[in-house]
């Protein structure tokens, strides 16, 4: 099955806009249990779950119009040049909704975090443009439906249909129409995620590459699949008993697999930059003082502290200029756990 | 089996000195296909073969005399304090050999490599040991013989018996009678090894902690016994062949696995330093430039850049510092690949 046909399956054909406007807003995401590795790379296809937890109010918020002639995109304020890969990838994208070849979207899209700098803004780009084109078009999809429709654009845009903890289901089926992502049923107000921005350059290389290129090539990856199944039922069990050493480590060994995995690859595929590697063995020194905090990366130089609200303070003097969000903090007060609304 | 017996069964039992003194001198190696995990901890029995060219002058030389009374130990013109980890281990593995427990040994060793700053100084150091006692004992073993002296007191030291390329064969027996260290009958007159010291502080975690905590504890290190072995394959062909770039390639990758392994395992074993990571890119900014030249690294925080003479000057600028070995110059001219000879 292609991707049209996924989404013409799933909205019906109705590509007509029914509004002037559609409005979406999706959370970023950090996943506890990573992403790495595709069985379909043409519908984003996962070799295993993953699981993640969303970053409350950091992420994207889209605007989409239709318009006549070609697309015009505009990110945090400036019109993105049709020659990019972005705007490339992007178009591809709207190819797959749009009514006819001759009408465009007008794209206003900002983001709250870096792009491209490993902290996952493709996944909150496509979250928030699905939600937008839902809005627009009038498809009234289940978040499931929409995780699947993001997942086209990156796959672990499918995790950012929700607040809170969410799993993307690897699934089964080829056509992928079981390979969605579902919000855990938990929360977890004490949970702190501290951003430690090492760099918000491009990447040299793109995640989607260097997980083709690790799949492909690293000998090490036959041993993937087998510690992310173990490391899910671990990090389920952890959400569920508030266990949060348990939940620090696994998430740690999982990130730290994920990168090992790659550095085996060939040509060896290494996201860190000198002072990822300061910054890690700070994390580790400050554990050895007694201090409970661990960390997780993505494809990129960044880590993402994982802690205890309260523990924020003795971790600040190694991180001063982390900046932390406590994803159910908020939530726990206003009851926002759904899909973020519409507009 | 134990140490003590293999001990007896190589020297037929012969401990009385029949020299005032013995000498030896064995070269450092650097394992292209590396040793990282034992099937016996006792005997430094290794899970896999492995493959090392061995560096010329860079090693140990070491004086051994029957003394009365406790053991003395001078190591590069210090005396080295009974009560430290180092005397306590080569106390440990004189005491396989003295002809009675309150004989000692005056040993006087010396290193041209900083000791523990993942220049395997362990490696020359007990080679050269090894050396020094068959010639105070008169034992007059056959290489092979010393080779497995040498690995009870560290594995990779088992192959610094030889000048050049040697392969260590694990050997399949439970005594380890045949995990025995030769030399591949090989020269490559234009091979240089590039020593780039990151550190020379004493590292936070022994290679034999570090490795048997991957053993047990990292689930990637199940990949690595077939890895290996396809490793020692293409390198064995490689210098048959003369063919530097599969030579370089296949040392990078096999260096990069171990690291990966290690660092999946739980607690994490990093060795490197930021400035590792900041070398590592050298190395491939370089190699992104078309100037062939890898790198290997052994558990610790330094790099050995693998290159070919004549392209020295194209890599210097970039590595101003390190120090190049060309394990086969001279000897080409000498014709000296055998055992150091005593004295």
């Amino acid at each position: 099955m292609t991707k049209s046909e996924v989404v013409l399956q799933l909205t019906g054909g109705g590509r007509e806009p029914v509004l002037a406007e559609g409005h979406g807003r999706a959370p970023s995401n950090i996943a506890l249990v990573k992403y790495w590795g595709k069985r379909d790379t043409a519908l984003n296809l996962p070799v295993t779950s993953s699981l993640s937890v969303s970053l409350d109010h950091l992420g994207t918020t889209t605007t989409v119009a239709p318009i006549d002639g070609p697309d015009d995109i505009i990110l945090n304020g400036l019109p993105v040049p049709p020659d990019t890969a972005f705007a490339a990838r992007l178009r591809a994208y709207l190819d797959l909704v749009r009514p006819s070849p001759g009408r465009g979207y007008r794209v206003v899209t900002a983001n709250t975090i870096p792009t491209a700098a490993g902290l996952a803004s493709s996944a909150s780009g496509y979250a928030a443009l699905v939600l937008a084109l839902d809005h627009l078009h009038g498809w009234n999809l289940a978040p499931e439906q929409l995780s699947i429709l993001a997942r086209l654009g990156s796959g672990s845009a499918s995790r950012s249909l929700y607040h809170g903890f969410v799993e993307w289901r690897a699934g089964e089926r080829a056509d992928g129409m079981d390979s969605t992502a579902h919000r855990l049923d938990a929360t977890w107000p004490d949970l702190a995620i501290g951003l430690v921005k090492i760099s918000t350059a491009e990447k040299a290389i793109s995640s989607r590459d260097a997980m083709q290129g690790t799949v492909e090539t690293s000998r090490l990856y036959a041993a993937w699949p087998e510690q992310v199944a173990r490391d899910l039922a671990t990090v389920r069990a952890a959400i569920r008993d508030a266990d949060f050493d348990t939940l620090g480590k696994t998430a740690e060994n999982n990130a730290l697999t994920m990168h090992a995995t790659a550095l085996a690859a060939w040509p060896p595929t290494l996201f860190w930059k000198p002072e990822s590697v300061a910054a890690m063995h700070r994390v580790w020194s400050l554990r050895a003082e007694g201090v409970p905090v661990y960390f997780t990366m993505d494809a990129g130089p960044n880590l993402k502290l994982i802690a205890c609200r309260e523990t924020i303070p003795a971790i600040r003097p190694a991180f001063p200029d982390a900046e932390w969000v406590t994803p159910f903090a908020e939530a726990s007060k206003t009851g926002r756990r759904e899909p973020a609304p519409p507009g």
